[in-house]
């Protein structure tokens, strides 16, 4: 049992960082070695950074951390005890069924089984935070939040342990080869899924906004097809030439040796908040929540330098950038989308062929090796997995350009839509939503504080939040967090909070949000007038409801 | 007497348009000469053309000029009996007051005084527009209506002669040299005044949608000082120039050396619809309806070749260009604005030094001889007697750049409103309105056309507007007219109409409009949420109430 104080210590002094940093053993801690989870811990995201978190994020987790060491010394008097029993054995699917408070929160780490529903209330993160890992395994979320990875956190869990894992139960399941998603990742298990086959899965609102750079692991994932498992040394990305130029086909390194460039920018799906759309009438497609949205820090080659290497230049008449995926369907039909030539080749419009999402190689879900990033623009013409670029005179044919992702009329029903009718979405329009609380929840009187995010489409800068709490009666301004983007380029969205005094007699709120952009163009009031059939462009008001306890 | 009818027959070949071209003279215009007004009639704005005009419009006037051609054989058994008695002589003054259907309807062509009241209901062009000249003289609606300038139409008028003005009339008023507005030209007579000093007016409604081209002499007129009197022999403009470049100084021939670029682009003051922000709750500022926006083919040089040949490049850093008017308040200060380096260096922007507003010289309410242009920018930052550019770090210290042209929260009032908190209003929100029917209107239950204009800033074109006649429920798609702009460049408004079948048995209309831009930006629901202490950007729902007669 020496070797594992011994490896705790030793594990302290490598990572370094968190406010333990350097501490000298203190004599609480030397009753570590008996309970100590240590040697089975194995960080599964041991290198996931936040590049761009600002000062008050990083202050928060210096707060929680702080919190998590006061809630270790309260619960001193518990410690060793579970782990000085034999160990019992359970099966992961026991695990699983323990994911609520009635029939108990379980989790893992490694091999070990913990017990953790007394402290879910005492969770210094929020009770709601620790409960997105009930049932399953607690390293995904202790890799996003890496204050976790020190010795007194791990001492606090292992007073919770009530036995191990069986053994046999970490045999991966066999693949199903006609399964032609058999391939595709493993997943954090933080997601909400909206659709399995393809995968299609959005954060869950608290995590959504925690941080200004959404951690790769939890970034909302829009798949229309199998992930393609492309080998990074035999890719290539096929430009097509223009007349009087030459086609080029790039390798990764050829890429890379055009000059980097970076841009943080905030991708949304085009069916974003549709859920909402769903409640005033049915529409058909996935049912996304708020969390269809995402910020990364995107770096790659600018589509401009690739296109003018291959001769392109700006036209006088119609013209548009077609890009194909290498994802397809059975029949072989690959995603495709496209954007207008003018945009692709306007330097300030910061078009890229990114390589790097958040300082790391692309996720296999978001394009490894190679995808389109178009700031300021619908989800869907930022092609992952990307195969062939082309220069045509018209949109790109594939069915995801010219028969879906277009806005109509709330008049417009399947039997009358005609899709040629309708401009492609490009450009999106202004947007906000309340993270927390969330819809149903209960507050104490007094503060409260009410936390979204607000962004809008064509580098259009979010220049003010309204927040009301009587159902839209009178508004206060939100305070905006997270940096101020250079003008006609503020690609990202605005992470917003507001603290408003709740009188105990108020038994319940009417929270809403509404964004202000720099064009001062405002969200539309209700969701019925701007309903359409396919449930895209779902950017009313965003409201809910929520219960004041005294 | 002979000689009028000789007259009146040559202007009909020299004038060569219109459907009485070529005409022989028929049995029933011999009597012409008894009655004719022709000798008399001096049209104040000869060469007033619709260069924009399109063919549906076109149709339209053809179709007025037949009706009025119907309309005149109709009264056939009326003619040649009023100028038969000897003429009563009327003071302007009387003419003025009978400017209603209860003291009678009286209009002036010349020199000459007529009773139009039995006309009113007949005039093809509908009841509405011939009461915009009760009272008044009918010259300046017949220079906008040019197909008036026919024969028939003249026989017809001079049914309705009742007498002569009074000659004494006619004198000029003496000038009153301590009013700082007395040498402000004069203006159109359809204008409704919002006010007198400075000048601030629109056209009305049924005028405004009329034309795709706005005719200058109704074009809305916002002035914040008394018009200049500019002398084109010894003007000059000021360019300051880049550090390293050289100041330019330029008379109007100097600027029309620079490529003549032109542009067709909507201007809209942010205090369009203002009435509406009013009935919610009382904001300081002028009392605009719907008419605060209209859009007119500009000419002129480039201000990014004009500030290239000072030697400006683009910056890295933040830089504004500012320009000063020739016109100013008492001590001295001139208007001033200014707008982004970026958009002013941005051939794609096509930020213009205008100097021909519809194939005309500006006229001088509207910046004679030289005023900016920025396509898909509030009208508050286009300087009007453009006397000096210069490029600052900072926005125009102007009263109109800093304290005021600002959007804040409607909770935002005059004891807490800090004026450097709110950007600078540049590209305006997507916005429409009705003009036809009118709110309070009564129309006939059957086929109803409702009518209207839908723009938006910042080159965003609209792609859609949708009409509803129960207050928003339900909703048709209009019929969007004109010309389509290039994408990204779409600087012009579309006029819209929709014919909607309206049953007999329905008492009331509540007619709604709402637009749809390129970017899928939408109009608020209502005016409440969007209410700002200034009452600028309007752009809730256009509604009007109509009644509806079996």
């Amino acid at each position: 049992m020496g070797r594992v104080c011994h490896d705790a210590a030793a594990a302290v002094q490598n990572r370094g960082g968190g406010i333990s940093a350097g501490h000298q053993p203190t004599p609480s801690r030397l009753c570590l070695p008996a309970c100590s989870t240590n040697d089975s811990f194995k960080p599964q995201h041991p290198s996931l950074t936040f590049p761009e978190e600002n000062s008050r994020t990083r202050g928060w987790k210096a707060l929680g951390a702080l919190l998590g060491l006061g809630a270790a010394l309260a619960y001193h008097g518990r410690r060793c005890r579970a782990a000085q029993e034999s160990p019992r054995v359970y099966t992961r699917e026991e695990v699983r069924s323990h994911n609520n408070l009635e029939t108990g929160v379980w989790v893992t780490l490694g091999s070990e089984v913990f017990d953790v529903t007394k402290f879910v209330d005492l969770h210094p993160g929020g009770s709601s935070k620790l409960m997105l890992a009930a049932g399953g395994p607690i390293e995904p979320f202790w890799a996003l939040y890496a204050f976790h990875n020190q010795p007194h956190i791990r001492e606090l869990l292992a007073e919770y342990k009530i036995g191990e894992l069986n053994p046999e139960d970490n045999v991966s399941p066999t693949l199903e080869a006609s399964d032609p998603y058999a391939n595709d990742p493993s997943r954090h298990p933080a997601l909400r899924i909206n659709s399995q086959r393809p995968f299609n899965a959005e954060p869950p609102p608290e995590l959504l906004t925690e941080n200004y750079i959404t951690p790769n692991p939890i970034f909302f994932t829009r798949n229309h097809l199998p992930v393609p498992d492309v080998d990074p040394e035999t890719y290539r990305l096929h430009i097509v030439g223009a007349p009087g130029g030459q086609s080029l086909s790039l390798s990764l390194d050829d890429l890379y040796k055009f000059p980097k460039h970076e841009v943080t920018a905030t991708l949304q799906c085009a069916g974003n908040r549709r859920a909402e759309m769903n409640q005033v009438k049915v529409v058909k497609g996935l049912e996304w929540r708020t969390g269809a949205i995402s910020t990364a820090r995107w770096a790659g080659a600018r589509l401009c330098d690739v296109l003018a290497q291959a001769g392109h230049r700006p036209r006088e008449t119609e013209a548009h950038v077609c890009f194909e995926g290498l994802d397809s369907d059975p029949t072989g039909t690959a995603y495709g989308a496209s954007i207008p030539l003018a945009r692709a080749l306007d330097p300030e419009a910061e078009v890229l062929l990114a390589y790097e999402m958040n300082g790391q190689p692309l996720p296999r879900d978001h394009g490894y090796p190679v995808r389109v990033v178009v700031p300021g623009v619908v989800g869907a013409r930022q092609v992952k997995w990307l195969g062939r670029v082309s220069v045509e005179s018209e949109e790109s044919h594939s069915h995801w350009q010219r028969r879906d992702y277009k806005g109509f009329s709330p008049s417009v029903d399947w039997d009358t839509v005609d899709f040629d009718q309708a401009p492609s979405i490009q450009e999106l329009p202004v947007q906000s939503a309340i993270t927390e609380p969330q819809d149903g929840a209960t507050v104490e009187s007094g503060e409260v504080t009410i936390k979204g995010y607000a962004w809008s489409g064509g580098g259009r800068a979010v220049i003010r939040v309204d927040v009301s709490i009587d159902g839209g009666l009178t508004w206060q301004e939100a305070q905006l967090e997270g940096e101020e983007q250079c003008p006609r380029k503020a690609w990202a969205w605005r992470i917003w909070h507001l603290t408003v005094q709740v009188p105990a007699e108020q038994k319940e709120l009417d929270v809403v949000c509404k964004a202000v952009d720099d064009s001062y163009n405002v969200q539309p009031d209700s969701v019925a007038p701007i309903w359409n059939l396919r449930g895209v462009l779902s950017n009313a008001w965003h409201r809910v409801r929520v219960h004041v306890v005294p």
